[in-house]
Protein backbone atom coordinates (compact mmCIF):
# COMPACT_ATOMS: atom_id res chain seq x y z
CA UNK A 1 0.00 0.00 0.00
CA UNK A 2 2.71 2.61 0.95
CA UNK A 3 4.33 2.24 -2.36
CA UNK A 4 1.03 3.24 -3.98
CA UNK A 5 0.54 6.36 -1.77
CA UNK A 6 4.38 7.23 -2.48
CA UNK A 7 3.72 7.16 -6.01
CA UNK A 8 0.40 9.21 -5.52
CA UNK A 9 0.25 11.24 -8.53
CA UNK A 10 -0.55 15.13 -8.52
CA UNK A 11 -4.16 14.91 -9.72
CA UNK A 12 -5.16 18.06 -11.87
CA UNK A 13 -8.49 19.06 -9.77
CA UNK A 14 -10.64 21.25 -10.37
CA UNK A 15 -10.29 24.42 -8.48
CA UNK A 16 -12.78 24.91 -6.61
CA UNK A 17 -12.42 21.97 -4.10
CA UNK A 18 -10.96 23.59 -0.89
CA UNK A 19 -9.10 20.78 0.26
CA UNK A 20 -7.73 17.54 -1.71
CA UNK A 21 -8.72 13.86 -0.60
CA UNK A 22 -7.25 12.98 2.32
CA UNK A 23 -4.84 9.20 1.66
CA UNK A 24 -6.70 7.73 4.95
CA UNK A 25 -10.09 7.83 1.85
CA UNK A 26 -7.96 6.69 -0.55
CA UNK A 27 -6.77 3.76 1.96
CA UNK A 28 -10.35 3.16 2.75
CA UNK A 29 -11.50 3.11 -1.05
CA UNK A 30 -8.50 0.57 -1.88
CA UNK A 31 -9.14 -2.08 0.48
CA UNK A 32 -12.91 -2.10 -0.49
CA UNK A 33 -12.58 -1.70 -4.30
CA UNK A 34 -15.78 -3.51 -5.04
CA UNK A 35 -18.18 -1.61 -1.97
CA UNK A 36 -16.74 1.57 -3.82
CA UNK A 37 -18.09 0.15 -7.01
CA UNK A 38 -20.92 -0.50 -6.00
CA UNK A 39 -21.45 3.03 -4.40
CA UNK A 40 -19.85 4.21 -7.78
CA UNK A 41 -22.91 2.62 -9.43
CA UNK A 42 -25.16 4.37 -6.81
CA UNK A 43 -23.84 7.95 -7.53
CA UNK A 44 -24.35 7.57 -11.39
CA UNK A 45 -27.69 7.23 -11.15
CA UNK A 46 -28.55 9.65 -8.80
CA UNK A 47 -26.34 12.00 -10.61
CA UNK A 48 -29.23 11.10 -13.60
CA UNK A 49 -31.74 11.18 -10.71
CA UNK A 50 -30.62 14.88 -9.91
CA UNK A 51 -30.34 15.96 -13.24
CA UNK A 52 -33.74 14.64 -14.67
CA UNK A 53 -35.07 16.48 -11.33
CA UNK A 54 -33.63 19.72 -12.24
CA UNK A 55 -34.88 19.60 -15.72
CA UNK A 56 -38.19 18.98 -14.18
CA UNK A 57 -38.15 21.92 -11.86
CA UNK A 58 -37.54 24.58 -14.49
CA UNK A 59 -38.87 23.54 -17.28
CA UNK A 60 -39.71 26.47 -19.14
CA UNK A 61 -35.83 27.67 -18.36
CA UNK A 62 -34.20 28.26 -21.70
CA UNK A 63 -31.43 26.04 -22.14
CA UNK A 64 -31.36 23.70 -19.53
CA UNK A 65 -33.27 20.59 -20.64
CA UNK A 66 -31.00 20.56 -23.45
CA UNK A 67 -27.91 20.51 -21.33
CA UNK A 68 -29.44 18.55 -18.27
CA UNK A 69 -31.33 15.88 -20.63
CA UNK A 70 -28.30 14.67 -22.37
CA UNK A 71 -25.95 14.91 -18.92
CA UNK A 72 -28.99 12.61 -17.58
CA UNK A 73 -28.22 10.53 -20.55
CA UNK A 74 -24.26 9.67 -19.90
CA UNK A 75 -24.84 9.24 -16.08
CA UNK A 76 -27.00 6.76 -16.95
CA UNK A 77 -24.47 5.31 -19.51
CA UNK A 78 -21.73 5.13 -16.74
CA UNK A 79 -24.36 3.40 -14.47
CA UNK A 80 -24.86 0.63 -17.06
CA UNK A 81 -21.03 0.11 -17.57
CA UNK A 82 -19.98 0.01 -13.80
CA UNK A 83 -23.49 -2.48 -13.82
CA UNK A 84 -21.79 -4.67 -16.25
CA UNK A 85 -18.58 -4.47 -14.48
CA UNK A 86 -20.35 -5.31 -11.37
CA UNK A 87 -21.92 -8.49 -12.44
CA UNK A 88 -19.09 -9.83 -14.37
CA UNK A 89 -17.56 -9.99 -10.50
CA UNK A 90 -21.18 -11.75 -9.39
CA UNK A 91 -22.85 -8.91 -7.68
CA UNK A 92 -25.54 -6.20 -8.24
CA UNK A 93 -26.76 -3.39 -7.09
CA UNK A 94 -26.61 -4.64 -3.18
CA UNK A 95 -27.99 -1.27 -1.27
CA UNK A 96 -25.87 0.58 0.23
CA UNK A 97 -26.66 3.19 3.48
CA UNK A 98 -25.29 6.60 1.73
CA UNK A 99 -22.41 8.40 3.93
CA UNK A 100 -23.92 12.31 4.91
CA UNK A 101 -22.48 14.34 2.32
CA UNK A 102 -24.93 14.49 -0.51
CA UNK A 103 -27.74 15.27 2.28
CA UNK A 104 -25.55 17.47 4.14
CA UNK A 105 -24.98 19.43 0.92
CA UNK A 106 -28.66 19.32 -0.17
CA UNK A 107 -29.35 21.22 3.23
CA UNK A 108 -27.24 24.14 2.17
CA UNK A 109 -29.51 24.78 -0.73
CA UNK A 110 -31.68 27.96 -0.11
CA UNK A 111 -35.27 27.22 -0.10
CA UNK A 112 -36.08 30.48 -2.15
CA UNK A 113 -35.71 31.35 -6.32
CA UNK A 114 -33.24 32.26 -7.27
CA UNK A 115 -31.29 31.28 -4.69
CA UNK A 116 -32.32 27.42 -5.01
CA UNK A 117 -31.40 27.78 -8.41
CA UNK A 118 -27.97 28.95 -8.20
CA UNK A 119 -27.30 26.83 -5.30
CA UNK A 120 -28.40 23.54 -6.89
CA UNK A 121 -26.01 23.77 -9.73
CA UNK A 122 -23.36 24.78 -7.24
CA UNK A 123 -24.06 21.63 -4.95
CA UNK A 124 -24.12 19.47 -8.12
CA UNK A 125 -21.31 20.93 -9.87
CA UNK A 126 -19.25 20.49 -6.22
CA UNK A 127 -20.13 16.37 -6.23
CA UNK A 128 -19.19 16.02 -9.55
CA UNK A 129 -15.95 17.64 -8.83
CA UNK A 130 -15.13 15.84 -5.46
CA UNK A 131 -16.20 12.89 -7.79
CA UNK A 132 -13.81 13.39 -10.55
CA UNK A 133 -10.85 14.06 -8.55
CA UNK A 134 -11.63 11.06 -6.09
CA UNK A 135 -12.28 8.62 -9.46
CA UNK A 136 -8.96 10.05 -10.71
CA UNK A 137 -7.08 8.52 -7.80
CA UNK A 138 -8.77 5.14 -8.00
CA UNK A 139 -7.84 5.70 -12.04
CA UNK A 140 -4.30 5.71 -10.97
CA UNK A 141 -3.97 3.68 -7.93
CA UNK A 142 -4.66 -0.05 -6.39
CA UNK A 143 -3.99 -3.55 -7.62
CA UNK A 144 -6.95 -4.21 -10.02
CA UNK A 145 -5.89 -2.85 -13.74
CA UNK A 146 -9.41 -3.85 -14.89
CA UNK A 147 -10.80 -1.08 -12.08
CA UNK A 148 -8.16 1.63 -12.74
CA UNK A 149 -9.28 1.41 -16.91
CA UNK A 150 -12.73 1.41 -15.71
CA UNK A 151 -12.25 4.98 -13.56
CA UNK A 152 -9.83 6.07 -16.69
CA UNK A 153 -12.74 5.68 -18.88
CA UNK A 154 -15.29 7.79 -16.94
CA UNK A 155 -13.14 10.34 -15.13
CA UNK A 156 -13.07 12.68 -18.32
CA UNK A 157 -16.75 13.03 -18.25
CA UNK A 158 -16.98 13.68 -14.69
CA UNK A 159 -14.77 16.70 -15.18
CA UNK A 160 -17.00 18.11 -18.02
CA UNK A 161 -20.54 17.66 -15.58
CA UNK A 162 -18.69 19.83 -13.24
CA UNK A 163 -17.86 22.85 -16.19
CA UNK A 164 -21.70 22.07 -17.53
CA UNK A 165 -22.91 23.18 -13.92
CA UNK A 166 -20.78 25.93 -13.73
CA UNK A 167 -21.66 27.37 -16.94
CA UNK A 168 -25.25 26.84 -16.30
CA UNK A 169 -24.85 28.87 -13.27
CA UNK A 170 -22.66 31.50 -14.90
CA UNK A 171 -24.68 31.96 -17.74
CA UNK A 172 -27.68 33.01 -15.17
CA UNK A 173 -26.32 34.85 -12.47
CA UNK A 174 -23.16 37.62 -11.83
CA UNK A 175 -20.05 36.92 -10.36
CA UNK A 176 -21.03 38.81 -7.73
CA UNK A 177 -23.50 36.42 -6.53
CA UNK A 178 -21.56 33.43 -7.86
CA UNK A 179 -18.43 33.53 -6.36
CA UNK A 180 -18.82 34.14 -3.17
CA UNK A 181 -21.33 31.20 -2.92
CA UNK A 182 -19.03 28.46 -4.56
CA UNK A 183 -16.34 29.98 -1.96
CA UNK A 184 -18.42 29.13 1.22
CA UNK A 185 -20.45 26.14 -0.39
CA UNK A 186 -16.35 24.72 -1.73
CA UNK A 187 -15.35 25.07 1.68
CA UNK A 188 -18.19 23.67 3.40
CA UNK A 189 -18.10 20.36 1.14
CA UNK A 190 -14.18 20.11 2.22
CA UNK A 191 -15.77 20.57 5.90
CA UNK A 192 -17.56 17.38 5.76
CA UNK A 193 -15.44 15.10 3.99
CA UNK A 194 -12.58 16.45 6.69
CA UNK A 195 -13.66 13.76 9.21
CA UNK A 196 -13.48 10.14 7.56
CA UNK A 197 -17.03 8.53 6.95
CA UNK A 198 -15.97 5.32 8.48
CA UNK A 199 -17.65 2.98 5.37
CA UNK A 200 -16.17 2.99 2.19
CA UNK A 201 -18.27 5.25 0.02
CA UNK A 202 -16.96 7.61 -3.20
CA UNK A 203 -17.72 10.32 -0.77
CA UNK A 204 -16.55 9.25 3.11
CA UNK B 1 -59.41 16.90 -43.64
CA UNK B 2 -61.50 14.31 -45.05
CA UNK B 3 -59.33 13.49 -47.47
CA UNK B 4 -56.63 12.82 -44.20
CA UNK B 5 -59.13 10.50 -43.12
CA UNK B 6 -60.20 8.76 -45.91
CA UNK B 7 -56.66 7.66 -46.58
CA UNK B 8 -56.20 6.64 -42.88
CA UNK B 9 -54.19 3.52 -42.95
CA UNK B 10 -54.94 0.21 -40.90
CA UNK B 11 -52.04 0.90 -37.75
CA UNK B 12 -50.83 -2.13 -37.13
CA UNK B 13 -51.57 -1.62 -33.50
CA UNK B 14 -50.32 -3.55 -30.65
CA UNK B 15 -52.57 -6.29 -29.41
CA UNK B 16 -53.52 -5.06 -25.79
CA UNK B 17 -55.13 -2.24 -27.07
CA UNK B 18 -58.91 -3.05 -26.80
CA UNK B 19 -60.37 -0.15 -29.07
CA UNK B 20 -58.63 1.86 -31.41
CA UNK B 21 -58.06 6.08 -31.45
CA UNK B 22 -61.31 7.76 -32.74
CA UNK B 23 -60.84 9.77 -35.48
CA UNK B 24 -62.35 12.99 -33.24
CA UNK B 25 -58.79 12.48 -31.73
CA UNK B 26 -57.04 12.38 -34.73
CA UNK B 27 -58.86 15.39 -35.94
CA UNK B 28 -58.41 17.58 -32.94
CA UNK B 29 -54.39 15.95 -33.06
CA UNK B 30 -54.24 17.29 -36.52
CA UNK B 31 -55.74 20.79 -35.79
CA UNK B 32 -53.15 21.90 -33.07
CA UNK B 33 -49.92 19.77 -34.04
CA UNK B 34 -47.52 22.34 -32.15
CA UNK B 35 -49.27 21.39 -28.75
CA UNK B 36 -49.58 17.97 -29.68
CA UNK B 37 -45.29 18.05 -30.60
CA UNK B 38 -45.37 19.88 -27.18
CA UNK B 39 -47.40 17.19 -25.30
CA UNK B 40 -45.51 14.52 -26.54
CA UNK B 41 -41.95 16.32 -25.13
CA UNK B 42 -43.44 16.43 -22.10
CA UNK B 43 -44.47 12.58 -22.38
CA UNK B 44 -40.67 11.64 -23.77
CA UNK B 45 -39.52 13.22 -20.25
CA UNK B 46 -42.15 11.81 -18.18
CA UNK B 47 -41.81 8.18 -19.43
CA UNK B 48 -37.71 8.94 -18.96
CA UNK B 49 -38.87 9.95 -15.28
CA UNK B 50 -41.02 6.84 -14.75
CA UNK B 51 -38.60 4.59 -16.05
CA UNK B 52 -36.05 5.86 -13.33
CA UNK B 53 -38.08 5.89 -10.64
CA UNK B 54 -38.88 1.66 -11.32
CA UNK B 55 -35.20 1.65 -11.53
CA UNK B 56 -34.98 3.37 -8.13
CA UNK B 57 -38.38 1.31 -6.29
CA UNK B 58 -36.79 -2.01 -7.78
CA UNK B 59 -33.24 -1.60 -6.94
CA UNK B 60 -32.26 -4.93 -6.26
CA UNK B 61 -34.19 -6.91 -8.77
CA UNK B 62 -31.88 -8.85 -11.23
CA UNK B 63 -32.24 -7.69 -15.12
CA UNK B 64 -34.19 -4.84 -14.09
CA UNK B 65 -31.98 -1.42 -13.79
CA UNK B 66 -30.17 -3.41 -17.34
CA UNK B 67 -33.71 -2.62 -18.87
CA UNK B 68 -34.62 0.02 -17.43
CA UNK B 69 -32.17 2.33 -17.85
CA UNK B 70 -31.43 2.32 -21.30
CA UNK B 71 -34.96 2.52 -21.72
CA UNK B 72 -35.01 5.92 -19.62
CA UNK B 73 -31.69 7.09 -22.45
CA UNK B 74 -33.61 6.44 -25.30
CA UNK B 75 -36.39 8.47 -23.67
CA UNK B 76 -34.62 11.36 -23.10
CA UNK B 77 -33.05 11.31 -26.69
CA UNK B 78 -36.51 11.85 -27.99
CA UNK B 79 -37.18 14.15 -25.67
CA UNK B 80 -34.35 15.89 -26.86
CA UNK B 81 -34.93 15.43 -30.93
CA UNK B 82 -38.67 16.97 -29.95
CA UNK B 83 -37.46 19.83 -28.11
CA UNK B 84 -34.74 20.56 -30.89
CA UNK B 85 -37.58 21.02 -33.68
CA UNK B 86 -39.92 22.96 -31.26
CA UNK B 87 -37.09 25.11 -30.81
CA UNK B 88 -36.61 25.18 -34.78
CA UNK B 89 -39.88 26.76 -34.61
CA UNK B 90 -39.45 29.07 -32.21
CA UNK B 91 -41.35 27.36 -29.24
CA UNK B 92 -40.11 25.87 -26.03
CA UNK B 93 -41.18 23.46 -23.36
CA UNK B 94 -44.37 25.29 -22.19
CA UNK B 95 -46.56 23.91 -19.41
CA UNK B 96 -49.64 21.96 -20.69
CA UNK B 97 -52.25 20.55 -17.98
CA UNK B 98 -52.33 16.69 -18.26
CA UNK B 99 -55.46 14.92 -19.48
CA UNK B 100 -56.75 12.91 -16.68
CA UNK B 101 -55.49 9.56 -18.44
CA UNK B 102 -51.72 9.04 -17.06
CA UNK B 103 -52.88 9.99 -13.52
CA UNK B 104 -56.27 7.77 -13.97
CA UNK B 105 -54.08 4.72 -14.83
CA UNK B 106 -51.89 5.31 -11.89
CA UNK B 107 -54.42 4.86 -9.69
CA UNK B 108 -55.35 1.21 -10.85
CA UNK B 109 -51.87 0.49 -9.96
CA UNK B 110 -52.32 -2.05 -6.58
CA UNK B 111 -50.49 -0.91 -3.60
CA UNK B 112 -49.14 -3.85 -2.06
CA UNK B 113 -45.84 -6.28 -4.06
CA UNK B 114 -45.47 -7.66 -5.54
CA UNK B 115 -48.89 -6.47 -7.81
CA UNK B 116 -47.81 -3.05 -7.05
CA UNK B 117 -44.31 -4.63 -9.36
CA UNK B 118 -46.98 -5.92 -11.84
CA UNK B 119 -49.00 -3.12 -12.28
CA UNK B 120 -46.42 -1.16 -12.72
CA UNK B 121 -45.39 -2.57 -15.72
CA UNK B 122 -48.14 -3.15 -17.47
CA UNK B 123 -49.49 0.65 -17.09
CA UNK B 124 -46.00 2.13 -18.43
CA UNK B 125 -46.44 -0.77 -21.13
CA UNK B 126 -50.32 0.37 -22.23
CA UNK B 127 -49.18 4.26 -21.93
CA UNK B 128 -46.15 2.84 -24.43
CA UNK B 129 -48.90 0.91 -26.80
CA UNK B 130 -51.21 3.92 -26.69
CA UNK B 131 -48.38 6.56 -27.75
CA UNK B 132 -46.95 4.18 -30.16
CA UNK B 133 -50.90 3.72 -32.10
CA UNK B 134 -51.41 7.25 -31.77
CA UNK B 135 -47.83 8.53 -33.66
CA UNK B 136 -48.19 6.18 -35.99
CA UNK B 137 -51.31 8.09 -37.21
CA UNK B 138 -49.83 11.46 -36.78
CA UNK B 139 -46.94 9.46 -38.55
CA UNK B 140 -49.21 9.01 -41.61
CA UNK B 141 -51.41 11.80 -41.47
CA UNK B 142 -51.26 15.84 -41.41
CA UNK B 143 -49.68 18.20 -43.95
CA UNK B 144 -46.85 19.19 -42.15
CA UNK B 145 -43.84 16.91 -43.82
CA UNK B 146 -41.00 17.74 -40.85
CA UNK B 147 -43.52 16.07 -38.34
CA UNK B 148 -44.86 13.25 -40.25
CA UNK B 149 -40.92 12.60 -40.88
CA UNK B 150 -40.33 13.00 -37.22
CA UNK B 151 -43.24 10.71 -35.80
CA UNK B 152 -41.87 8.14 -38.51
CA UNK B 153 -38.62 8.41 -36.72
CA UNK B 154 -39.77 7.61 -32.99
CA UNK B 155 -42.90 5.21 -33.33
CA UNK B 156 -40.19 2.11 -33.66
CA UNK B 157 -38.67 2.28 -30.66
CA UNK B 158 -42.44 3.11 -28.91
CA UNK B 159 -43.20 -0.32 -30.24
CA UNK B 160 -40.29 -1.88 -28.80
CA UNK B 161 -40.52 0.17 -25.15
CA UNK B 162 -44.20 -2.26 -24.94
CA UNK B 163 -42.15 -5.08 -25.38
CA UNK B 164 -39.48 -3.94 -23.08
CA UNK B 165 -42.66 -3.77 -20.24
CA UNK B 166 -44.12 -6.61 -21.20
CA UNK B 167 -40.93 -9.15 -21.38
CA UNK B 168 -40.14 -7.19 -17.81
CA UNK B 169 -43.74 -8.47 -16.58
CA UNK B 170 -43.84 -12.29 -18.44
CA UNK B 171 -40.55 -12.74 -16.94
CA UNK B 172 -41.46 -12.27 -12.96
CA UNK B 173 -45.32 -13.16 -13.04
CA UNK B 174 -46.90 -16.25 -14.42
CA UNK B 175 -49.49 -16.36 -17.47
CA UNK B 176 -52.64 -16.57 -15.11
CA UNK B 177 -52.01 -13.52 -12.90
CA UNK B 178 -50.65 -11.75 -16.03
CA UNK B 179 -53.43 -12.07 -18.73
CA UNK B 180 -56.56 -11.21 -16.64
CA UNK B 181 -54.94 -8.23 -15.16
CA UNK B 182 -53.48 -6.75 -19.15
CA UNK B 183 -56.90 -7.60 -20.01
CA UNK B 184 -58.73 -5.38 -17.07
CA UNK B 185 -55.97 -2.86 -17.63
CA UNK B 186 -56.55 -2.19 -21.07
CA UNK B 187 -59.72 -2.44 -21.14
CA UNK B 188 -59.83 0.60 -18.51
CA UNK B 189 -57.64 2.52 -20.58
CA UNK B 190 -59.63 1.76 -23.45
CA UNK B 191 -62.64 3.43 -20.98
CA UNK B 192 -60.27 6.21 -20.07
CA UNK B 193 -60.09 7.13 -23.90
CA UNK B 194 -63.65 6.92 -24.76
CA UNK B 195 -64.82 10.40 -23.68
CA UNK B 196 -62.13 12.93 -25.95
CA UNK B 197 -60.24 15.16 -23.51
CA UNK B 198 -61.12 18.85 -24.76
CA UNK B 199 -57.65 19.60 -24.85
CA UNK B 200 -55.25 18.41 -27.73
CA UNK B 201 -53.12 15.91 -25.90
CA UNK B 202 -51.51 12.91 -26.75
CA UNK B 203 -53.65 11.00 -24.59
CA UNK B 204 -56.78 13.58 -24.71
Amino acid sequence: MSEAFNSRREITSIKWLVTPTTNSWLELALLNPIEILIDHAHCERKAAGAAIQLMFRYLCEPGLAEALSPLAREELEHFEIVLELLKSRGRYLEPLPAPPYGAALARKIRKVEPERMLDSFLVAGLIEARSHERMSLLASHGEDSELRDLYKKLIASEARHFSLYWRLAQERFDREKLLPRINELALYESEILSELHPEPRMHS
